[in-house]
Parts: structure tokens; sequence; C-alpha cells
């Protein structure tokens, strides 16, 4: 509790752009989010008036940083399991818990629990030899379309954006990724028309809210855009989404948000990964739905009753910003030229020094049609990374 | 500029809840807001990470927090002119500058400035002895709805919030507050219907932009509610506030927002006060309007192109939370349930311990049914101040 305020302190681990977000909400809830920064320029140590720098990986920076607070969260996962369930041991609220956010610590233990949850997954196995990939190879339908290759490897730990992952096409391939000696899973190669999530919000009492269900767009392993509501998505399947993500936030016993990847295949949906905390994919909810994801996130963790999950506006779309090459235009001139070209789309900029394929910021748009809504979200990341292919729109 | 991100520094002067919210908006530029605060405990210095303490009185402390500020602007009016005007022969950027800022700093300034423009202003006169009162009196129409009396009298500076303002029935009455030396000017009391404002932006290259005009509900002087957009407001009416707005910023040269508090009578519009700053009749566009007046103040006095200010809904109600006698019920407690009560409403605390009668924060609610959402709006900031009176709604 602040003791200027009545109000209380809720403290994020890691100071990246999902901390920068979380405190914006934090400020109009009338808090001030703590942060635990690596740096005093990561993204929400620049805005965060409220601010440690330590490791995330330091038990003892941990144990200072949770002092004071009504409960500690996180911006990422990379905070040891066997710390967080130390500072559980002290007393210390923490949501999510061990005992859940090991599942989205783990890829191997996620993929053995949603198994015995019954959750619709990929086939999959843990691989701690060579001879585990042709073994899992064999156990594959090779009258699948595309065959049984190419499988994918998946580093069971510290993987994001597409690292961490690799499609190998044959055992040889497979080798020099299990040769690394990084622990692994294998699984097949899910034949996917597109990428959903579902967002969720879960709170200690047990209440839960679905945010709608939302379409992902991939480029080389890093989402790039983001359509809400999915298009063309039926009611039956977004239900069953938005239901699948409940019964998981429910019965991991996950608090706060919970965003679960999804690959939508001709016969149904596929669990891809799991994330307990503000996600990419829940972004647009900033401006697109009646509550963010962030405060809705604030909400949960100190259970707080969970806000509106409704849309804003009948589309909304969100474009990463990625960084691209330095072609000589300042940040701040493309600001200027994106605010004149497209006065509605809203601008996020997260503090960071700009480098190739490094996620800088988001935009957003809201309107009536999806395709108009399209052009203007990647017209305005367009803007924002290149003084190229300002033109172009979705392909 | 920030070399740590590319994107400029704004310094604010004053750390109350218009730069707490200005900060907000500041995030998703990419920016962090530079605070001038008095206090520590002040609203926007509890959030944001760039603050110094110092007096808006105290001219080196100005010339301090200036240095690597692309543009310093102003959470309120009470910067002396003179130390605005040195700051600007130091070479200093500031927004609004002090030719136009004197015209929100002195109620005679602008009274004149006004009527020089031919803009529809209520009689008035300079008081500087006693006589002036009945002179002035003598001038109004006894024929006039009402009479002559109460005349009022309003504080040339420093008033806020009710604050400054006498309604005065008698030249007696007028003597006691003319005694007290306070510099004074005498204004006819207008037989208003209600009262609007008309938010607008100006930035240096020139550009405006409106937002809709809005209706403000003021009880003992002080703002309880906005309606955006005004209810049964003709359309050129409406036309006229906004071009009146953009006529002032115009010809006063105001840079960022400009508030212009309108009386609407049975004949037209009365220009009531400027602020040439955000203000409490645009907190609803935080979710109200694609562009929320924050982000608009930022833009304008970046010299950026303004952004958009259509309605994201059809009806925005904003009521203001203020601080009711202490009933044992704590804030803490007061969000939960409010959150519980009324999941779409958006609420806004300024980090303000609470005493009788001070703005602790504001709650905003959207809808299609104007009665509906101001239903909404007044019973979530009836659960914030009180546990009485909260099925309570607008009368």
């Amino acid at each position: 509790m602040d003791n200027r305020t009545g109000l209380p302190i809720v403290g994020m681990v890691g100071g990246g752009q999902l901390a920068r977000m979380t405190h914006q909400a934090a400020i109009a809830l009338g808090q001030s989010l703590r942060v635990l920064a690596v740096s005093p320029d990561d993204g929400a140590a620049l805005v965060a008036a409220d601010v440690q720098i330590g490791s995330h990986t330091d038990l003892e920076a941990l144990r200072r940083f949770a002092k004071g607070c009504e409960v500690v969260t996180f911006d990422h996962e990379h905070v040891p399991n066997a710390h967080i369930r130390a500072l559980e041991a002290d007393g210390v609220n923490i949501a999510p818990g061990s005992a859940a956010l090991q599942f989205a610590q783990d890829k191997g233990a996620m993929r053995e629990r949603l198994a015995a949850l019954g959750a619709p997954i990929p086939r999959w196995a843990r691989v701690r030899t060579l001879d585990d990939i042709p073994a899992f190879a064999a156990s594959l339908d090779p009258q699948a379309s595309g065959g049984v290759w190419p499988i994918v490897l998946k580093a069971t730990t510290g993987g994001y954006d597409g690292k961490g992952v690799w499609m190998v096409s044959s055992p040889e391939q497979a080798a020099a990724v299990v040769d690394s000696g990084i622990e692994l899973i294998a699984e097949e190669r899910v034949p996917l028309r597109r990428e959903l999530a579902a967002v969720v919000a879960r709170s200690p009492f047990g209440q839960v809210a679905a945010f709608p269900v939302v379409e992902t767009v991939q480029e080389n392993g890093i989402c790039v855009e983001v359509i809400a509501p999915a298009p063309n998505l039926k009611t039956d399947r977004a239900l069953e989404a938005q239901e699948l993500a409940i019964r998981i936030a429910t019965e991991l016993g996950v608090v706060g948000i919970l965003a679960v990847e999804l690959f939508e295949t001709d016969t149904g949906l596929v669990v891809n990964e799991l994330a307990m905390r503000p996600h990419n994919s829940g972004h647009w909810t900033i401006e697109g739905a009646r509550t963010s994801q962030f405060e809705q996130h604030l909400r949960a963790v100190l259970d707080y009753p969970l806000g509106d999950t409704g849309l804003t506006a009948p589309w909304v779309v969100m474009a990463n910003v990625l960084g691209g090459a330095d072609d000589g235009m300042a940040i701040d001139e493309r600001v200027h030229h994106l605010m004149a070209a497209e006065p509605g789309v809203k601008i996020h900029l997260y503090g960071k020094q700009v480098r190739p394929g490094r996620k800088i910021g988001h935009v957003t748009a809201l309107g009536s049609d999806l395709d108009d809504t399209r052009r203007r979200a990647r017209h305005a990341a367009a803007w924002l990374v290149t003084g190229t292919d300002i033109e172009g729109g979705p392909q």
C-alpha cells in the first residue's frame, strides 16, 4: 500500500515495453508501477517513478524489490522458477505463481500438462539424444499432407519471437541443433491455415474474462499484425478458443493475463504457446477494447473485479513497428510524417534504440472497414521503420 | 532531444493531474514528460521518471528546468508572466508563449482582448474603487430579466473552481470583496441556459483542430459532469462555438490546447473563461475521442501534426470525483466496488489525498444511450466519494 495515495503498489519484474504500458494503465488507477529493470535505459525505467535497477536472476534483488509490494508480477518469463518459489516461501504474493508459471517457462512441462488436460496440441516428444529425432519422426503419419519433414525443434526455455525455434528437414539438420546442447522438444509441423490468439484474464477469486479472439499474422517467426476480431472466424470456433483459454487459465491456476497462441487447421484448433503476462497479441486492446490488457492484468493480480472486454470499433488492427536499416531519417521525423498521413492511427513507441528487426513500437488503427483499417495500420507502421514502401498495404 | 530515444523532451511546469495525464500520453509517443513539481507527492511526481522539485515562481528553478527541453508548457496558469518573458529572452521555446498566456492569466486583459476581437462577452468593467461598482450597475439594463443584481466579481488572477468568484447582491456586499484589496473585474450575471466548452488545439505551424463541443454541468461553481457531444446543441451553434474558439486561438497566438468556457443563452453564446492547457472539460477525450486532449497538447506544442478529434462512441460522459467526508471506507475498497458495479466505466485517480470537495479523479462512461451513460458515470463517481447515494443518477 502506498501511504501517500491509499492505493496498492504492484511490482513488475522486467522493464520492457510490457512494464512500460502497464505503468500507463497503473497511472489511471491511481497507482505507480514499481519496476525492476536491468538498466535505467529500459523502456519502462525511462518513464516510471519507482524503479529499482537489478537482475531478475538475483534472488536478493528480487527480495528487496518485493518489499512493500501488494503483489509482484512479470514483464517476461525469465525469472528462475526456484527464485519465485523462494519468494513465495518468504510470503510474497506473486501472480502468476510459480506453480502456474512453470508452464509458461518450460515447453516440455507445458506440453505434458496440456496433454493431461486433453487440450488439442501438436504431436510432440522430448529430445534427449539424437536417436529421439528419428524415433519421433517414425511416430508421425507419413501420409500427412506435406509428409513428416520438416519437424519443429523448440528450446524448452528462453525462446521468443522465432528465437529458439528451428524447422529441420532431415535428421542431419536436426543433429546440428541437438549437438548445441540446448534442451529441446520436437513437434510435428502443424498444417495451419492461420494463427489465432485467445487472451483471457483470471483473478485469484476465480473470475475470468476473455477478450475477443484475434488473428495474428507472422513474418519470419515474428508477429507483424494482429486483427481483432479474427476475420471470418465462426462464432462456435471463437467460443471454443475462449473456453479453451479459460479452462487452461483455471486448471493451471493462472493469475493475470493468459495469452494462448493457437493454430487454426482444417479440422480445429491446436495450442501453440502460452504466455502468462500481457502479450503482443493483446496490444490492440489499449484503444480497441473497453479495458486494455494492461489494466486487466493489474485488476487480475490485485484481485479487483475484471473490466469490460468489449470492442470499441468493428475492426481493430495492430501492426508492430520493427526497426529497419538506418536510412538517415530520424525517428522524430518519421513520427511527424506518420501523424500527418494518418491522424487517426495511434502510435506506441517503447523508448528503444532502433535495431534491425527489433520491436520498437506498435500502431493501432480502428475502423468499420477491415481492408481500410489494415491498410492504415500497415501504412503507419511502414512510415515508422523505413523511408520506402510507405504506400504498401497488406498483401 | 533525449539521446536515448531520439525523441523530444517536453517540460511541463506544475505537477498536478494535468501533468500526470499528459505523462501517460507522452509515454505512448515514446517520450517521458519532464515535470517541475512543488512536492514529490504531487500527482505527476508520483508517476513520472523525470521530475524536478521546485517552485514555478522561482525563475532560476524554471531556467534549470528548461535546459534540454524541446519546449516548456504548463499544467496551470500560475507562472508569473514576467518569468515566462525572461525564459523567452533566454531562447527557451515556451508554449503557449507569454503574449498569449497573459490572456489566460489576467481576466481584465482577457476581457479587453476579446472585446477588441468582437467576441461575445458579458458586459464588464474593471473595479478600481468602491465607486466603480454602482457605476457599473448603473450601466446595466435594469429591464433585464432578474434585474441588475446580483453582479459577479472576479479576481483578475489566480481563481479556479469557483474560487476567486463572488456573486454580490448589493453595493454593501460588493464593498466587502473590494475592501479585501484583491484586483477585480465586475461582470453582469449572464442569464444562461447552460454552460458549454469548446476545446481546440493550435500548433506553431498554425494548424488547428477542434474537439466536439461539450456541455459542462456545474455545482457550487465546480464542474461535476461533462457530456460529449453537448445534447440538443444545434449544428450551427456547435460550429459557431468551434469557430469562435479557433478564432481566439489564432488571434491570440495560442500554442497547445485552448479551452473556451461558454454560456449558452436564449440569444447565443457568451465567452466565460479561457484556459490555455488541457482542461477538465476535455478529460472525456482520453477514451471518448480518437486523440486525447493530452496527446493533442503534446502534438501541438511540439509542432507535430494534430490528431483526429472524432468521437469514439455516440455519447461520452465524464464525472468528476470530489473528495467526500471520511466515512471509514478506504479508496481502494471503493475502487473494488466500483469495478464490480460498472465494469465498463473508466477510472482516473490522480494520486491525491482525499479532502472534502477536492477533485481526486474522474470517471468516464461511453454508450449509445445518453441517460444510461450519464447514470453510469454519476453512479461510478458516487461510488468513489461516499458510501451513500450510490444509486443516485443525474437529476
